[in-house]
Protein backbone atom coordinates (compact mmCIF):
# COMPACT_ATOMS: atom_id res chain seq x y z
CA UNK A 1 0.00 0.00 0.00
CA UNK A 2 1.56 3.33 -0.98
CA UNK A 3 0.32 6.35 1.47
CA UNK A 4 -0.14 10.12 -0.23
CA UNK A 5 0.89 11.27 3.47
CA UNK A 6 2.98 9.83 6.45
CA UNK A 7 0.48 11.03 9.00
CA UNK A 8 -2.35 8.67 7.53
CA UNK A 9 0.71 5.75 6.70
CA UNK A 10 1.28 5.69 10.40
CA UNK A 11 -2.32 5.98 11.49
CA UNK A 12 -3.56 3.09 9.36
CA UNK A 13 0.07 1.37 10.55
CA UNK A 14 -1.00 1.72 14.46
CA UNK A 15 -4.70 0.89 14.09
CA UNK A 16 -3.55 -2.53 12.23
CA UNK A 17 -1.55 -3.51 15.05
CA UNK A 18 -5.11 -4.20 16.99
CA UNK A 19 -5.22 -8.35 16.78
CA UNK A 20 -8.34 -9.10 13.56
CA UNK A 21 -7.70 -5.45 11.87
CA UNK A 22 -6.29 -5.68 8.73
CA UNK A 23 -4.58 -2.38 6.65
CA UNK A 24 -7.66 -2.08 4.67
CA UNK A 25 -9.84 -2.06 7.86
CA UNK A 26 -7.70 0.09 9.17
CA UNK A 27 -7.37 2.54 6.45
CA UNK A 28 -11.50 2.60 6.29
CA UNK A 29 -11.53 3.60 10.02
CA UNK A 30 -8.78 6.44 9.84
CA UNK A 31 -10.98 7.68 6.89
CA UNK A 32 -14.12 7.70 8.97
CA UNK A 33 -12.58 9.25 11.05
CA UNK A 34 -11.09 12.19 9.34
CA UNK A 35 -14.79 12.84 8.24
CA UNK A 36 -16.11 13.52 11.71
CA UNK A 37 -15.65 16.17 13.57
CA UNK A 38 -11.99 16.11 15.63
CA UNK A 39 -14.01 16.04 18.83
CA UNK A 40 -14.82 12.66 18.18
CA UNK A 41 -11.67 11.57 17.92
CA UNK A 42 -10.29 13.00 20.42
CA UNK A 43 -13.24 11.55 22.74
CA UNK A 44 -11.68 7.75 21.31
CA UNK A 45 -8.22 8.78 22.29
CA UNK A 46 -8.84 9.93 25.37
CA UNK A 47 -10.78 7.14 26.65
CA UNK A 48 -8.64 4.54 25.54
CA UNK A 49 -5.62 6.50 27.25
CA UNK A 50 -7.69 6.79 30.13
CA UNK A 51 -8.16 3.42 30.13
CA UNK A 52 -4.88 2.20 29.70
CA UNK A 53 -3.18 4.45 32.33
CA UNK A 54 -5.71 4.17 35.08
CA UNK A 55 -7.29 0.92 34.37
CA UNK A 56 -7.09 -0.95 38.07
CA UNK A 57 -7.54 -4.87 38.83
CA UNK A 58 -9.63 -5.93 41.88
CA UNK A 59 -7.65 -7.01 44.83
CA UNK A 60 -9.64 -9.92 45.58
CA UNK A 61 -10.84 -11.07 42.29
CA UNK A 62 -8.54 -9.80 39.61
CA UNK A 63 -11.69 -8.19 37.85
CA UNK A 64 -11.33 -4.96 35.83
CA UNK A 65 -12.45 -2.51 38.34
CA UNK A 66 -12.16 1.53 38.83
CA UNK A 67 -11.78 0.75 42.72
CA UNK A 68 -9.55 -1.27 45.26
CA UNK A 69 -12.14 -4.07 45.59
CA UNK A 70 -14.70 -4.38 42.57
CA UNK A 71 -18.53 -4.09 42.91
CA UNK A 72 -18.97 -7.67 43.21
CA UNK A 73 -16.38 -8.57 45.74
CA UNK A 74 -17.06 -5.66 47.91
CA UNK A 75 -20.96 -6.91 47.80
CA UNK A 76 -21.80 -8.11 51.56
CA UNK A 77 -24.60 -10.40 49.67
CA UNK A 78 -22.86 -12.38 47.39
CA UNK A 79 -21.65 -15.93 48.80
CA UNK A 80 -18.00 -15.98 49.52
CA UNK A 81 -17.66 -19.27 49.90
CA UNK A 82 -18.51 -19.56 46.18
CA UNK A 83 -15.74 -19.00 43.89
CA UNK A 84 -16.49 -18.99 39.66
CA UNK A 85 -12.88 -19.68 38.03
CA UNK A 86 -12.48 -18.15 34.92
CA UNK A 87 -10.27 -16.76 31.95
CA UNK A 88 -11.26 -13.29 31.77
CA UNK A 89 -13.21 -10.64 32.70
CA UNK A 90 -15.39 -10.94 29.35
CA UNK A 91 -16.55 -14.62 31.49
CA UNK A 92 -18.14 -12.98 34.19
CA UNK A 93 -19.87 -10.48 32.35
CA UNK A 94 -21.48 -13.03 30.38
CA UNK A 95 -21.76 -14.81 33.97
CA UNK A 96 -23.46 -11.84 35.49
CA UNK A 97 -25.61 -11.32 32.76
CA UNK A 98 -27.08 -14.76 33.55
CA UNK A 99 -28.00 -13.07 37.17
CA UNK A 100 -28.28 -16.70 38.49
CA UNK A 101 -24.82 -16.76 40.15
CA UNK A 102 -24.29 -15.11 43.89
CA UNK A 103 -20.99 -16.03 44.44
CA UNK A 104 -17.93 -14.31 43.67
CA UNK A 105 -15.29 -14.83 40.55
CA UNK A 106 -11.64 -15.29 40.11
CA UNK A 107 -9.81 -14.25 36.93
CA UNK A 108 -6.69 -16.28 35.99
CA UNK A 109 -6.12 -13.89 32.87
CA UNK A 110 -5.61 -16.54 30.68
CA UNK A 111 -4.94 -20.05 31.00
CA UNK A 112 -2.28 -22.47 30.33
CA UNK A 113 -0.46 -22.55 26.84
CA UNK A 114 3.21 -23.67 26.45
CA UNK A 115 2.36 -23.11 23.01
CA UNK A 116 1.61 -18.71 24.07
CA UNK A 117 4.26 -19.17 26.27
CA UNK A 118 2.06 -18.70 29.07
CA UNK A 119 2.70 -20.91 32.30
CA UNK A 120 1.19 -20.80 35.63
CA UNK A 121 2.69 -18.19 36.74
CA UNK A 122 1.85 -16.11 34.08
CA UNK A 123 -1.91 -16.13 35.76
CA UNK A 124 -3.35 -15.52 38.83
CA UNK A 125 -2.66 -19.05 39.98
CA UNK A 126 -0.88 -18.47 43.26
CA UNK A 127 -3.18 -15.74 45.06
CA UNK A 128 -5.77 -18.09 44.06
CA UNK A 129 -4.29 -20.81 46.35
CA UNK A 130 -3.43 -18.37 48.32
CA UNK A 131 -7.04 -17.50 49.18
CA UNK A 132 -8.25 -21.01 49.39
CA UNK A 133 -5.68 -21.48 52.09
CA UNK A 134 -7.61 -18.49 54.07
CA UNK A 135 -10.36 -21.44 54.20
CA UNK A 136 -13.29 -19.29 53.65
CA UNK A 137 -13.73 -20.94 50.34
CA UNK A 138 -15.79 -23.83 50.12
CA UNK A 139 -16.45 -24.76 46.57
CA UNK A 140 -14.42 -23.51 43.60
CA UNK A 141 -16.36 -24.00 40.06
CA UNK A 142 -13.92 -24.25 37.00
CA UNK A 143 -15.77 -22.15 33.89
CA UNK A 144 -12.81 -22.37 31.86
CA UNK A 145 -13.17 -22.78 27.89
CA UNK A 146 -13.74 -26.72 26.90
CA UNK A 147 -10.63 -26.84 25.18
CA UNK A 148 -7.26 -28.53 25.63
CA UNK A 149 -5.56 -25.55 26.97
CA UNK A 150 -8.86 -24.76 29.37
CA UNK A 151 -8.38 -28.43 30.39
CA UNK A 152 -4.81 -28.06 31.30
CA UNK A 153 -5.18 -25.31 33.62
CA UNK A 154 -8.88 -26.72 35.42
CA UNK A 155 -6.40 -29.95 36.14
CA UNK A 156 -3.07 -28.22 36.97
CA UNK A 157 -4.73 -25.83 39.83
CA UNK A 158 -7.32 -29.07 41.08
CA UNK A 159 -3.98 -31.00 41.53
CA UNK A 160 -2.45 -27.93 43.53
CA UNK A 161 -6.01 -28.15 45.67
CA UNK A 162 -4.27 -31.51 46.76
CA UNK A 163 -4.31 -31.54 50.99
CA UNK A 164 -7.04 -28.88 51.31
CA UNK A 165 -11.11 -29.06 52.01
CA UNK A 166 -12.09 -27.53 49.02
CA UNK A 167 -14.80 -29.18 46.94
CA UNK A 168 -14.44 -28.07 42.94
CA UNK A 169 -16.78 -28.20 40.10
CA UNK A 170 -17.31 -27.49 36.60
CA UNK A 171 -19.84 -25.65 35.21
CA UNK A 172 -22.41 -28.58 33.05
CA UNK A 173 -22.08 -28.46 29.47
CA UNK A 174 -24.78 -27.64 27.52
CA UNK A 175 -22.29 -25.65 26.02
CA UNK A 176 -20.76 -27.08 22.66
CA UNK A 177 -17.20 -27.88 23.36
CA UNK A 178 -14.95 -26.02 22.53
CA UNK A 179 -16.92 -22.93 22.23
CA UNK A 180 -16.04 -19.36 24.07
CA UNK A 181 -18.04 -18.97 27.41
CA UNK A 182 -18.70 -15.36 26.30
CA UNK A 183 -21.13 -16.38 22.81
CA UNK A 184 -23.11 -19.02 24.94
CA UNK A 185 -27.06 -17.62 25.38
CA UNK A 186 -27.91 -16.97 29.01
CA UNK A 187 -30.45 -19.26 29.26
CA UNK A 188 -27.05 -22.17 28.68
CA UNK A 189 -24.95 -20.26 30.50
CA UNK A 190 -27.43 -20.12 33.38
CA UNK A 191 -28.19 -23.21 33.61
CA UNK A 192 -24.41 -24.91 33.03
CA UNK A 193 -23.88 -22.93 36.01
CA UNK A 194 -26.63 -24.51 38.20
CA UNK A 195 -26.16 -28.23 36.92
CA UNK A 196 -22.42 -28.03 37.65
CA UNK A 197 -21.43 -31.25 38.28
CA UNK A 198 -17.81 -32.41 40.76
CA UNK A 199 -14.53 -31.79 38.92
CA UNK A 200 -13.59 -35.41 39.21
CA UNK A 201 -16.78 -36.46 37.24
CA UNK A 202 -15.79 -34.59 34.32
CA UNK A 203 -12.51 -36.73 34.71
CA UNK A 204 -14.05 -39.64 34.05
CA UNK A 205 -16.52 -38.86 31.48
CA UNK A 206 -13.42 -37.74 29.34
CA UNK B 1 -23.42 -5.41 28.65
CA UNK B 2 -22.77 -4.57 32.06
CA UNK B 3 -19.34 -3.00 32.77
CA UNK B 4 -17.44 -3.66 36.15
CA UNK B 5 -15.59 -0.17 35.36
CA UNK B 6 -16.54 3.04 33.80
CA UNK B 7 -13.71 3.75 32.16
CA UNK B 8 -13.41 0.05 30.17
CA UNK B 9 -17.11 1.09 29.78
CA UNK B 10 -16.23 4.29 28.35
CA UNK B 11 -13.53 2.97 26.11
CA UNK B 12 -15.48 0.29 24.67
CA UNK B 13 -18.21 2.98 23.78
CA UNK B 14 -16.27 5.51 21.70
CA UNK B 15 -14.57 2.10 19.90
CA UNK B 16 -17.89 0.94 18.76
CA UNK B 17 -18.72 4.29 17.26
CA UNK B 18 -16.57 3.23 14.42
CA UNK B 19 -18.13 1.30 11.76
CA UNK B 20 -17.87 -2.06 11.61
CA UNK B 21 -16.81 -2.29 15.07
CA UNK B 22 -19.66 -4.05 17.51
CA UNK B 23 -18.97 -3.92 21.61
CA UNK B 24 -17.66 -7.40 21.48
CA UNK B 25 -15.52 -6.12 18.87
CA UNK B 26 -14.76 -3.20 20.76
CA UNK B 27 -14.35 -4.59 24.36
CA UNK B 28 -12.00 -7.61 22.51
CA UNK B 29 -9.77 -4.70 21.51
CA UNK B 30 -9.86 -2.57 24.49
CA UNK B 31 -8.84 -5.92 26.50
CA UNK B 32 -5.90 -6.64 23.87
CA UNK B 33 -4.50 -2.64 24.64
CA UNK B 34 -4.53 -3.20 28.60
CA UNK B 35 -2.38 -6.50 28.09
CA UNK B 36 0.16 -4.46 26.05
CA UNK B 37 2.37 -2.24 27.29
CA UNK B 38 0.85 1.19 27.52
CA UNK B 39 3.19 2.78 25.32
CA UNK B 40 1.32 0.92 21.96
CA UNK B 41 -1.46 2.47 22.98
CA UNK B 42 -0.09 5.59 23.38
CA UNK B 43 1.60 5.18 19.63
CA UNK B 44 -1.75 4.25 18.70
CA UNK B 45 -3.73 7.57 20.20
CA UNK B 46 -0.69 10.06 19.27
CA UNK B 47 -0.60 8.72 15.34
CA UNK B 48 -4.67 8.99 15.50
CA UNK B 49 -4.33 12.26 17.08
CA UNK B 50 -2.07 13.73 14.78
CA UNK B 51 -3.64 12.66 11.48
CA UNK B 52 -7.17 13.74 12.67
CA UNK B 53 -5.42 17.27 13.44
CA UNK B 54 -2.96 17.78 10.79
CA UNK B 55 -3.83 16.00 7.85
CA UNK B 56 -4.00 18.02 4.96
CA UNK B 57 -5.99 17.84 1.43
CA UNK B 58 -4.29 18.93 -2.06
CA UNK B 59 -5.58 22.39 -3.21
CA UNK B 60 -5.51 20.68 -6.68
CA UNK B 61 -7.17 16.87 -6.61
CA UNK B 62 -7.84 17.32 -2.70
CA UNK B 63 -6.04 14.24 -2.21
CA UNK B 64 -4.88 13.13 1.31
CA UNK B 65 -1.28 14.80 1.73
CA UNK B 66 0.97 16.00 4.07
CA UNK B 67 1.78 19.40 2.09
CA UNK B 68 -0.42 21.72 0.09
CA UNK B 69 0.48 20.63 -3.60
CA UNK B 70 0.14 16.52 -3.42
CA UNK B 71 2.99 14.39 -4.12
CA UNK B 72 0.96 13.64 -7.57
CA UNK B 73 -0.04 16.79 -8.21
CA UNK B 74 3.55 18.50 -8.08
CA UNK B 75 5.27 15.71 -10.00
CA UNK B 76 6.33 17.22 -13.86
CA UNK B 77 6.47 13.97 -15.19
CA UNK B 78 2.11 13.32 -14.64
CA UNK B 79 -0.06 14.63 -17.44
CA UNK B 80 -1.97 17.74 -16.52
CA UNK B 81 -4.54 17.53 -19.35
CA UNK B 82 -5.49 13.96 -18.33
CA UNK B 83 -7.80 13.73 -14.87
CA UNK B 84 -9.16 10.69 -13.34
CA UNK B 85 -12.43 11.36 -11.31
CA UNK B 86 -12.33 9.40 -8.16
CA UNK B 87 -14.22 8.96 -5.10
CA UNK B 88 -11.96 8.83 -2.30
CA UNK B 89 -8.31 8.50 -1.93
CA UNK B 90 -8.69 4.39 -1.62
CA UNK B 91 -9.47 4.70 -5.26
CA UNK B 92 -6.24 6.48 -6.18
CA UNK B 93 -4.33 4.38 -3.99
CA UNK B 94 -5.54 1.40 -6.25
CA UNK B 95 -4.90 3.25 -9.52
CA UNK B 96 -1.42 4.42 -8.81
CA UNK B 97 -0.64 0.77 -7.80
CA UNK B 98 -1.05 -0.67 -11.45
CA UNK B 99 1.99 2.02 -12.32
CA UNK B 100 -0.25 2.61 -15.81
CA UNK B 101 -1.53 5.62 -15.21
CA UNK B 102 0.01 9.18 -16.22
CA UNK B 103 -2.13 11.72 -15.70
CA UNK B 104 -3.35 13.46 -12.22
CA UNK B 105 -6.73 12.80 -10.11
CA UNK B 106 -9.69 14.91 -8.51
CA UNK B 107 -10.62 13.36 -5.52
CA UNK B 108 -14.50 13.55 -5.20
CA UNK B 109 -15.14 12.72 -1.32
CA UNK B 110 -18.30 10.29 -2.02
CA UNK B 111 -20.73 10.33 -4.79
CA UNK B 112 -24.12 11.62 -4.38
CA UNK B 113 -26.42 9.83 -2.59
CA UNK B 114 -29.65 11.38 -1.76
CA UNK B 115 -30.71 8.61 0.70
CA UNK B 116 -27.55 9.58 2.53
CA UNK B 117 -28.65 13.47 2.52
CA UNK B 118 -25.13 13.82 0.21
CA UNK B 119 -25.49 16.74 -2.77
CA UNK B 120 -23.49 18.00 -4.99
CA UNK B 121 -22.16 20.60 -2.88
CA UNK B 122 -21.11 18.14 -0.39
CA UNK B 123 -18.50 16.97 -2.92
CA UNK B 124 -15.97 18.72 -4.49
CA UNK B 125 -17.70 18.89 -7.65
CA UNK B 126 -17.63 22.86 -8.10
CA UNK B 127 -13.45 23.18 -7.85
CA UNK B 128 -13.23 20.42 -10.90
CA UNK B 129 -15.63 22.59 -12.96
CA UNK B 130 -13.17 25.47 -12.25
CA UNK B 131 -10.35 23.67 -13.08
CA UNK B 132 -12.17 22.42 -16.32
CA UNK B 133 -12.64 25.83 -17.39
CA UNK B 134 -9.21 26.84 -17.11
CA UNK B 135 -8.61 25.04 -20.45
CA UNK B 136 -6.03 22.82 -19.27
CA UNK B 137 -7.37 19.72 -18.90
CA UNK B 138 -8.40 17.81 -22.11
CA UNK B 139 -9.93 14.23 -21.19
CA UNK B 140 -11.63 13.70 -17.78
CA UNK B 141 -11.47 9.98 -16.99
CA UNK B 142 -14.67 9.01 -14.49
CA UNK B 143 -13.92 6.06 -12.54
CA UNK B 144 -16.82 6.13 -9.80
CA UNK B 145 -17.88 2.41 -8.93
CA UNK B 146 -20.54 1.20 -11.30
CA UNK B 147 -23.50 1.72 -8.81
CA UNK B 148 -26.80 3.90 -8.62
CA UNK B 149 -24.68 6.22 -6.95
CA UNK B 150 -21.59 6.12 -9.48
CA UNK B 151 -23.61 6.83 -12.22
CA UNK B 152 -25.59 9.37 -10.93
CA UNK B 153 -22.91 11.27 -9.88
CA UNK B 154 -21.16 10.67 -13.47
CA UNK B 155 -24.27 11.99 -15.49
CA UNK B 156 -24.08 15.04 -12.82
CA UNK B 157 -20.82 15.99 -13.60
CA UNK B 158 -20.97 14.89 -17.28
CA UNK B 159 -24.03 17.73 -17.82
CA UNK B 160 -22.32 19.93 -15.99
CA UNK B 161 -19.67 19.64 -18.61
CA UNK B 162 -21.93 20.97 -21.74
CA UNK B 163 -20.32 23.49 -23.33
CA UNK B 164 -16.65 22.95 -22.73
CA UNK B 165 -14.51 21.06 -24.91
CA UNK B 166 -13.42 18.49 -22.50
CA UNK B 167 -13.57 14.96 -23.28
CA UNK B 168 -15.17 12.19 -21.22
CA UNK B 169 -14.23 8.69 -20.91
CA UNK B 170 -14.89 5.98 -18.32
CA UNK B 171 -12.99 3.05 -16.90
CA UNK B 172 -13.97 -0.11 -19.15
CA UNK B 173 -15.32 -2.24 -16.76
CA UNK B 174 -13.36 -6.21 -17.15
CA UNK B 175 -14.93 -5.54 -13.44
CA UNK B 176 -18.13 -6.99 -12.26
CA UNK B 177 -20.99 -4.11 -11.94
CA UNK B 178 -21.49 -3.26 -8.63
CA UNK B 179 -17.88 -4.21 -7.20
CA UNK B 180 -15.82 -1.65 -5.33
CA UNK B 181 -12.59 -0.36 -7.70
CA UNK B 182 -10.10 -0.82 -4.57
CA UNK B 183 -10.55 -4.58 -4.46
CA UNK B 184 -10.40 -4.80 -8.40
CA UNK B 185 -6.57 -6.81 -9.22
CA UNK B 186 -4.54 -4.68 -10.54
CA UNK B 187 -4.37 -6.00 -14.07
CA UNK B 188 -7.61 -5.82 -14.34
CA UNK B 189 -8.08 -2.33 -13.14
CA UNK B 190 -4.62 -1.28 -14.82
CA UNK B 191 -6.16 -2.71 -18.57
CA UNK B 192 -9.76 -1.10 -17.64
CA UNK B 193 -7.97 2.54 -17.60
CA UNK B 194 -6.31 1.74 -20.70
CA UNK B 195 -9.49 0.58 -22.27
CA UNK B 196 -11.19 3.12 -21.17
CA UNK B 197 -14.46 4.07 -23.38
CA UNK B 198 -16.04 7.79 -24.67
CA UNK B 199 -18.49 8.48 -21.91
CA UNK B 200 -21.57 8.69 -24.23
CA UNK B 201 -20.61 4.90 -25.32
CA UNK B 202 -21.33 4.01 -21.91
CA UNK B 203 -24.78 5.78 -21.92
CA UNK B 204 -25.87 3.77 -25.01
CA UNK B 205 -24.98 0.46 -23.59
CA UNK B 206 -26.72 0.29 -20.36
ZN1 LIG C 1 -13.32 -8.44 42.81
ZN1 LIG D 1 -2.95 16.57 -5.68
Amino acid sequence: MEFSSKLLENAVYEMSQLPGIGKRTALRLVLHMLKQPSEQTLRLTSALQRVRNDIKFCSNCHNISDVVLCEICANPKRDESLVCVVEDIRDVMAIENTGQYKGLYHVLGGKISPMEGIGPQNLTISSLLTKVKEGIIKELIFALSSTMEGDTTNFYIYKQLEGTEVKTSTIARGIAVGDELEYADEVTLGRSIINRIPFENSLKSS
